[in-house]
């Protein structure tokens, strides 16, 4: 503990080490931050927010279960840590030159000095700034919706939920606008949609029904999916736990039907009958996938030939940028055949810290090469092409997690040949040991055990802030 | 804490008695909120925040020595346990019509239902509303400064302060600049601005130089007060004490200085020696004392001739309001010869509950003796004429505390004849037990408790939220 809090001193930027820019500090790039070796490089950290987030359990602290302080590691706590000193700058990366190898970077902050806008050289490139919400153009979505992909859209729902209750309890609300103000809607029926309806589920029973008692019973919870089913990646043995389980908690599914419009008091959908219907609702959450960032658009735009995909960017088997030598992209920012998830972006991080290790090996045994006695020359021949065959990114699929409320959890794990799939309160005590031991460090680990506690004995808080 | 998470079902609502509207969830409404006897009465809460905040450790929030979640306890909380249903509602009482006993009540929070304004009846109403942050109409301390009150401004100070410090990291930031970005100014010598520049000197020292060494010596705080002296309300001696102890935390302190304007990067200050200069900042942050609010100087234009202390409202010893039969108030909104303190506003509460019950007994006899027979008469008045004899309030003093950084804090004790004045490591243990054993409730206490814990084994936390 006292050596995590007090780090030794650090080797300085060495002009002679190539620079690597790290862009994001999501699962992708905090992933290879954390496996990087700074005694081959100078490493530079450039994200809008300095701290990494552990978006699984981020559900878990719209309804105040957990502490968004928990699920949050600040990247200086990993970067002060490296034997070499990694400079990080709290800004977005707005534009990528890559026949000049610059980057402009802006301080996107409320505060600003007098330089706010600036541009840093690089060798290498890794981008890993993850996607924005996917709206499909939906009017009204950006507007009434609610994320949940950031911590601040989790302090958001938790303010809203309250509000919608607290304004249902003022005198001389009619019974209609109670149901309305107390309707919670969510859109897409992916893992972050059932986990927020199931964690929204909790809170209602454990806490609402106790402190707000006439209004306990009043509450809706539904889930809209234009998909026929719920968890496109689970099992169907599953899926039909999960909808099982949603039933008997009362949380209405609505599948194959389509958001047409978000107003501020309903939603406008098509039903899977092809009839048009409107749902008031107090709170909605937009929980239905990722679209690319403008930084990613604009960056492809420049390499026109290769980056035809238009999901993200493409890359190689190795990570490297289709149409760029220079620049590395993984996790949500990239167009590839996994799904975007924490551990495929995880896992492709930690690669990528191999890919570079290996190239610097190859750097050096060039040097050597060049400079070798002619008796030498075939030897560090061999071992020099031997450096260069980097075995292709291969993911491993560790399975899927969900949790669905009343403390039960599905999952989906590979086993043997085939999938082992099993749903209940045995799986919750295995998701929350698979989440507390994925989180990244100690610190958050111990952080996130001592909410668990805290709300087994304390409950939950219900103020609004 | 299975009986505090499951109150049992509560008595309802009775038209026979009377219904005190308390306006306020504060030190003040909460201490009496908590001992008034709902036999006798109905109760309603009005308040635009659902939950109290124990203020005094709230600059302990703005450096996340502590969650803000843990000094905050929602207001149903302590009413679901009262013997009788309390009506809650989350709303701002806009206007006091003391002829007809009417409160105009508004939504205020941003989601709004079909109904968000109403008028409510009441027999008896309570005002501990407290007051707002005095700026004394000074140029830009709305705009610029930060205020230190509510949950949301240390929140704010904490996201700003980070970012002051991202910012001056930001590359190509001028020497002058980051000397700007990095000075802390606190504008008042209170208690509060005090403790402000004391947390925030710890976070500096204890946080900051591991994580950011090369801001570290960077770093300045500066104390600007317009006195003679700091902390007014202690000792000679303990003021002698904070005043050194700051000087070997490099804390500047600025006395007998004016703020004249606050600008966006610079405050323009008159110095005791009567000229002007200007002292540029990052972070300023306001705690200079009180001021009304926009109602309660509403309600005293209503009472003219009754209210004419232009500092609060007037009340008698009984803390009842001058010029009305049915209006009492207490705390900060008031104006009494007490200092606008937690410890007399929660001891005014208290006190008023014991009025209201004096008040019951005396309506209950008042009952009896209209209907009582000739020959108990006389016994009965005797009895009624006593419960009118209510002792004025007194406030008795239990002490001053003050936390001055680097694990000290000041105290200043009432002892027998005199005043016990302390300072040091083990007066900062005495600070550290007197506030948690004065926090509310059990659930408050853990937290604040499991708050500090976490501080000691894991550090703060400087991601920027």
């Amino acid at each position: 503990m006292w050596e995590t809090r007090h780090p030794p001193t650090q080797e300085s930027f060495d002009p002679s080490k190539k620079t690597i820019v790290v862009l994001g500090s999501g699962w992708a790039s905090t992933s290879f931050l954390k496996a990087v070796n700074t005694d081959d490089y100078n490493v530079v950290v450039v994200s809008p927010r300095n701290y990494f987030l552990f978006t699984p359990l981020l559900p878990s602290c719209t309804v105040g279960t957990i502490d968004v302080r928990s699920l949050v590691e600040p990247i200086r706590f990993i970067t002060r840590h490296k034997s070499r000193d990694v400079k990080v700058y709290e800004a977005e990366c707005t534009d990528i030159d890559p026949e000049k190898k610059l980057l402009t970077i802006v301080d996107s902050s409320d505060v600003k000095g007098e330089s706010s806008v600036s541009t840093i050289p690089y060798d290498y490139l890794v981008i890993g700034v993850g996607a924005q919400n996917q709206t499909f153009g939906i009017k009204g979505v950006e507007q009434y919706g609610c994320f949940l992909k950031e911590v601040w859209d989790a302090q958001k729902i938790r303010t809203k939920l309250m509000d919608c209750i607290e304004t249902a309890a003022f005198p001389g609300q009619s019974p209609e606008e109670i149901d309305r103000l107390l309707h919670m809607v969510v859109v897409g029926g992916g893992p972050t949609g059932i986990e927020y309806a199931a964690e929204l589920h909790d809170f209602l029973v454990d806490d609402l029904t106790v402190w707000y008692p006439e209004l306990a019973g009043k509450i809706k919870i539904t889930l809209v999916e234009a998909l026929p089913n719920v968890l496109p990646a689970f099992s169907k043995q599953l899926i039909e736990y999960t909808e099982s389980t949603f039933k008997e908690q009362n949380i209405t599914i609505h599948t194959k039907t389509m958001v047409k419009e978000v107003r501020e008091k309903e939603i406008v959908v098509k039903k899977s009958d092809g009839t048009d219907a409107s749902i008031p609702y107090g709170l909605l959450v937009w929980a239905t996938g990722n679209t690319m960032r403008p930084m990613v658009r604009n960056l492809m735009n420049k390499l026109p030939e290769s980056q035809t995909v238009r999901r993200g960017l493409s890359v190689d088997d190795w990570l490297r940028l289709q149409g760029s030598e220079d620049i590395f992209a993984l996790g949500d920012a990239t167009a590839t055949k996994y799904a975007p998830t924490a551990q495929v972006a995880s896992q492709q991080g930690k690669y990528l810290a191999r890919v570079f290790a290996q190239l610097a090996t190859t750097e050096k045994l060039e040097d050597e090469l060049a400079s070798a006695p002619a008796e030498e020359k075939a030897k560090k021949l061999r071992k020099y092409q031997k450096s260069q065959d980097i075995q292709p990114f291969k993911y491993s699929h560790q399975g899927s997690l969900c949790y669905v409320g009343s403390d039960k959890a599905i999952a989906d794990v590979p086993f043997a040949q085939g999938n082992l799939s099993s749903g209940g309160v045995a799986t919750f005590a295995f998701w929350r040991s698979a989440y507390v031991s994925n989180i990244f460090s100690g610190r958050n680990r111990w952080l996130v055990i001592t909410d668990w506690t805290k709300k087994t004995l304390l409950g939950r808080d219900i103020s609004r802030e």
